[in-house]
């Protein structure tokens, strides 16, 4: 049996740790089979063919749930490029998680979610769920609450710019530079913009959701990682994009506007302009993972 | 000519500053009339009779932002009462200033509400638009900003219980208690309840508002001025509403559900069992002002 698991930006915009969008592609695949203990094997981006690689965290985290024996063997095609900000250590986790559920005959959504939220939080020290939950779920997606799983999903066709350039941001980093209390006006205005983008996004009206990515919770602290933001978004604008912001945690970034290949360019030509390479591609919001 | 202005629910649950939804009744109304100075005549509830009133205020603030030389007559018609939680300076700083604007030949939203926010600054110290807003287009409002004025609205129809105590929490007050910085989980929570409760909105899924009826950046700190609140919350909860909490900087509260009848009933003898008299009744979402 195979799984397929997409790439996702999460953060989107104002929605910090609760906005999720799948994408089109890249993606993650496994193909998976009954064994007696857990063992993974990796092609495409490197990642740790070990236990410690999050698609077993997660489909070992399965089995544990459900008190079973046993294993699976997966082969894991690995399409999503790790600590890229597109959702790489959540596509994993979740067709790691997906995998050991088709093994075992499970169905239930919160438990498969609650196994990948462990691949999560091997990868990255917080079960933080704005990865895994669009990348189960397709779409974009809005998370009420983890525990009990309350989600949202917004059926949106939006496309999207996407520049990921050859540096990195790793995760664990972003949270650290995260404060523990932030502006109360700050958190006010993060909500405001994020009720609008709902509505914006129910409606489609793409300018409104370029003019709503931004964020005042997150972003102003990991900017300072990530110091060619300004630069990039100004491309991408001057491009005709309606608006920019960073993936995740970054360093991808992806642009919401009407010519999209031309802001892709854009944005990865300002890399360039840097010293930096950078792949560039426009995709659109994507389907949840599946299976064959 | 004669103006109305319907009292408005602000904050609404995880909305803070953001959210606001007017509500049938009750109402400020005003009959204007061209003068050559500003001069404002009371009826229904106890307001400043004087250039103190808000409705005052605003109507001045609309002549000086126009540079216009004059005045207004107001006959001002109380129908909210003061420092409820149900917009009350909101209520009469709209009606002024669209008395103004009547007299005046103007028709810009942005101006009127200008002038408008002029009045809950007197009223309040802050230029805060949740009630102003909602009480101008109805419905229910989110504020994406200020200065510029950007608001989206649901056209919403939403049954609430409504309780008003006899016992007062002065808006200056209620925003002293709050702190300048939040912690970030709060800010993130929050944002997610928002986002949330306007997909329920949209899809008028009362059980869903119900549960998303809560707020971590403004009540908990405001609850110390409410040492009411909790029981008759509960009250309310056993009555079967989904959601109740407070409405505007309170006294006022309010509640979604199904009987709300026997809801609002059941919080007005909350109040009542804690030696406080309080009016209730049930009400649903308001259209904005109007004049005629």
């Amino acid at each position: 049996m195979k799984v397929y698991a997409p790439a996702t930006i999460a953060n989107f915009g104002p929605g910090f740790d609760v906005f999720g969008m799948a994408i089109e592609k890249p993606g993650d695949e496994v193909v998976v089979k009954e064994c007696d203990n857990f063992r993974i094997e990796v092609i495409g981006h490197k990642v740790p063919a070990d236990g410690s690689n999050v698609a077993v965290v997660a489909a070992k985290a399965l089995f544990k749930l459900l008190g079973e024996e046993g294993g699976v063997y997966m082969k894991l095609k690995k399409g999503i490029r790790p600590k890229s900000g597109l959702g790489s250590s959540g596509a994993s986790s979740l067709a790691g998680a997906v995998a050991a559920a088709k093994v075992l005959g499970v169905e239930d959504d919160e438990l498969i979610i609650r196994a990948a939220l462990e691949g999560e939080r091997a990868a990255s020290g917080s079960p933080h769920g704005d990865n895994v939950i669009p990348s189960y779920y397709g779409g974009f997606t809005i998370i009420e609450s983890i525990s009990p799983l309350r989600v949202h999903r917004i059926d949106v066709e939006l496309k999207v710019a996407v520049v990921l350039p050859e540096v990195e941001v790793p995760t664990s980093e972003a949270r650290k530079v995260l404060p523990e209390k932030v502006p109360l006006k700050d958190a006010v205005k993060n909500l405001a913009m994020a009720s609008s983008l709902v509505l914006a996004l129910r409606e489609e009206d793409i300018e409104t959701i370029g003019r709503l990515l931004d964020d005042r919770l997150a972003l102003p602290y990991r900017k300072k990682l990530m110091p060619w933001f300004d630069k990039v978004r100004e491309a991408a604008l001057n491009a005709g994009a309606y608006g920019v912001t960073v993936s995740g945690s970054g360093p991808a970034m992806f642009a919401v506007g009407e010519n999209l290949r031309e802001v892709a360019k854009a944005m990865g030509e300002a890399f360039e302009e840097m010293g930096i390479r950078a792949e560039y591609w426009v995709t659109k919001t994507g389907r949840g993972a599946k299976w064959f």
